[in-house]
């Protein structure tokens, strides 16, 4: 391990004159940004933490007690751990698993269209009503993908969501016209995973 | 929006096809994956998402009734909302906030070593105590960043931790040997952030 320490070789005084004008940044970037407003988040890319990322989320919403909605657009639905602490919170999060299971287990365009924009239906619904602060749109990307959904028809119904509500999308492959809409886009990259390269199966209170 | 759907041109027999053989190698993928462990898991890079992801694994583990142990390592303490949420748990969950805020605000470099080391000894606790099955380190990565940690204490440490004890680290700027040691790494890179670009402050229910 050669990396150095970020405060290696400065004198306590040095030390503290670094760390004193950081603080400065800081204060100063936090009172320069006063905007609120609901977010459209784009959690994307090829590595792990998308949804769950996105669930981290919908959490910190019910810890504030907003109304939370998500709608799960690819898998048959989540897993039994996942809804286990999602039920703790009763009628402050409505959860719709419109999926009928990934669309490998299908075969059928038709149907999977079908049951996407039923999803993307019910979807509009929480988007339109004010009630509901967050809003998770779960693999979303991947209907886009498939083209079960169209990228316009997306784009045309996050405009419509209420200023201060949150709407957050997953699924690898976010079209750049939903990544131009958006306020916060994050990448996530796989550097190492243990499925590919160890032979390990998913595991529980990780992966699900 | 140029991008192509996946599926557009094939006809209905193309589709079934393509999904069957999908299908078809991520049922092999499944059954040649048979490990059980419990994983070393980072997620660091410079954009969002990295505690987060973290605390959605958290509460899957929740879900699945394992007790699980927190050890926050810079920030002073975890948000009310996330208290909130947490608490609801009891004594599944032990948190331990042991950071005294940003070091910017301390400006004392051996008051931060100690504390970060005094949080090291707690985690250490945990980390060798097999019932805890899930254990978040948050923002580690950044008291190794400033020296108040050895990444040869960390890799020591995580030698010890018994076989099916997840352990999560977390912050930017993950150590090679840290790296080397995980079976698990994810990078979050900031694509878009309403911070920096829009000057909006941070959300409720969102950052935290």
């Amino acid at each position: 391990m050669t990396q150095e320490a970020e405060g290696a070789g400065l004198s306590e005084e040095q030390y503290r004159r670094k760390m004193q004008r950081r603080q400065e940044v800081q204060q100063q970037r936090i009172a320069e940004r006063n905007v609120e407003k609901g977010l459209v988040i784009i959690n994307t890319g090829n590595g792990k933490g998308k949804t769950t990322a996105a669930l981290g989320m919908v959490m910190r919403s019910l810890g504030h007690s907003y109304r939370v909605a998500i709608v799960q657009f690819i898998k048959g639905a989540w897993e039994p751990a996942e809804k286990a602490v999602l039920e703790r919170f009763g009628d402050q999060l409505t959860f719709q698993a419109m999926g009928e299971g990934f669309t490998w287990d299908t075969q059928d365009r038709d149907r999977d269209t079908q049951t996407a924009q039923t999803a993307w239906e019910t979807a509009l619904s929480y988007i339109r009503n004010p009630l509901y602060k967050t809003i998770l749109l779960d693999e979303i990307n991947i209907a886009l993908k498939h083209g079960f959904l169209s990228v316009d028809q997306v784009v045309a119904g996050l405009a419509e969501k209420p200023e201060m509500t949150h709407v957050i999308l997953t699924g690898r492959g976010a079209p750049q016209a939903l990544i131009d809409q958006a306020d916060l886009v994050t990448e996530m990259t796989l550097v190492k995973h243990p499925f590919r390269e160890q032979g390990i199966k998913a595991q529980p209170g990780i992966e699900y």
